[in-house]
């Protein structure tokens, strides 16, 4: 459930989704943001291997099914759960969003259910990591 | 990070894992309870299959190294971050958890990273499963 007040880094997040916005992803990552994949355990430290991570989850997981379904929030973090369906199998997971005190996102973390989903995006997202190098 | 007031379903949750008491599961489940496996598309509904599942899962995860690492609660839900060592590889899953007015766990998911870890607690829960059957 959305809270009364979301906070500005949420609203601009949301935004950059409903828009497809990849260029818009710089302004808000940290220098030093680090990126963990749901399906490889090493950490991915810095802005541009966050936005390009980023911005080929923006490719492979927002097609018009995908909906936000649950938003957690605290005072520095949130999670934002997640369901949409790819090639006909359901994908449900977690954007598990935390920023520092200027609003800018300095950790972005998914995990996604079930096994089939995962095995999925990992092939999707790595031939698109692939074509975007 | 746990808030300065914690609702009293998590404080019981918190309880029982320290303890690793499985029986307590009971009490603390609705009984229309669902689990959502992170292996698994299909919903589990019921008490008695969320707490087999449970329990199974407080002997393949409840290991010396277990440890909340991040806690982001709603006034109905909360989202609890774990991270656990099982046979040498690094586990990082999430406990989402909702509850109803009378403080009943109604909904239990679980979400894990990265693959490898997903691949490895397929097989050991699996195994526990079918042990306790």
């Amino acid at each position: 459930m959305t809270q009364a007040t979301t906070h500005p880094t949420l609203t601009t997040w949301h935004d950059l989704v409903q828009t497809r916005n990849t260029k818009g992803l710089k302004d808000l990552l940290a220098d030093d943001v680090v990126f963990y994949s749901p399906v490889v355990h090493t950490p991915q430290a810095g802005k541009a291997v966050t936005a390009q991570y980023l911005s080929a989850a923006f490719n492979v997981f927002f097609n018009e099914t995908f909906r936000y379904v649950r938003e957690v929030t605290g005072p520095g973090d949130a999670v934002l759960e997640f369901q949409v369906d790819i090639d006909g199998i359901a994908v449900n997971g977690v954007d598990m969003i935390k920023w520092n005190d200027e609003g800018k996102i300095v950790e972005f973390k998914v995990m996604l259910r079930p096994l089939k989903a995962i095995n999925l995006i990992h092939q999707k997202m790595g031939a698109m990591l692939e074509a975007t190098r």
